[in-house]
């Protein structure tokens, strides 16, 4: 199947391996967009402050040292792109985050970022051991 | 403390809570710009044919479909921000994801976009059970 101007790969096991765990295009978008959606200070605030337990409009605006407004604002985007919803106690709407795969993106960026700042190696058991 | 101006919280505890939970300013810059260079397709798609072993260049522009050029453009910023590593084997230079936090973060907004893509809700052990 390989014509003379295809490059040919360097490790074709590997390639073999990658190019069966692609994931389909219509799901490569919406990681893309969950992940703009997260990047995002006050929003990243946001969700940080949900992270223990969900919160009104009200008391996210005071953790987070914005207006109500623009927490509305963010929350509206949040919304749109499942990452957070919410819940009708009386008259006050609560936040929480949709899932718990949004509270474990929240937590791994964490301790990512642990390991930028403290310029930290990874830790001993590696996934690298599939590599050859 | 509180002057005339302040609004009062909905629920002072849960306020207390969050705001003890939110991460220093540095810090919080860190994740923003983790999430920002994640948010971008070809990046997402060299980094999950990563997310099983290491590639090198050649091999990484086969699995996703674009230029060698291309490629290294990518991983220059991925590398940037410590998102994949290298390591020398010969003449080859191999990438793989950074730290395991990486590899947590792209599973976990893969099994986020399956909630959204099938419109599931949570799994039944919520981490609501903190909230109020």
């Amino acid at each position: 199947m390989t014509n003379k101007t295809e490059v040919a790969p360097i490790n074709a096991e590997a390639v073999a391996s990658a190019t069966a765990a692609i994931r389909p295009e219509t799901h490569l978008i919406t990681i893309v967009e969950t992940f703009r959606v997260l990047a995002h200070p006050t929003r990243v605030r946001i969700l940080y402050a949900l992270l223990q337990q969900s919160l009104c409009v009200r008391d996210i605006a005071i953790v987070v040292g914005v207006s109500e407004s623009a927490v509305s604002h963010q929350l509206r985007h949040l919304r749109d792109q499942r990452i957070v919803k919410t819940r009708r106690e009386g008259n006050i709407i609560y936040y929480t985050l949709d899932d718990q795969h949004v509270a474990a993106l929240l937590r791994e960026a964490d301790f990512h970022a642990d390991h930028v700042q403290k310029g930290l190696p990874d830790h001993p058991y590696s996934l690298d051991h599939h590599a050859s």
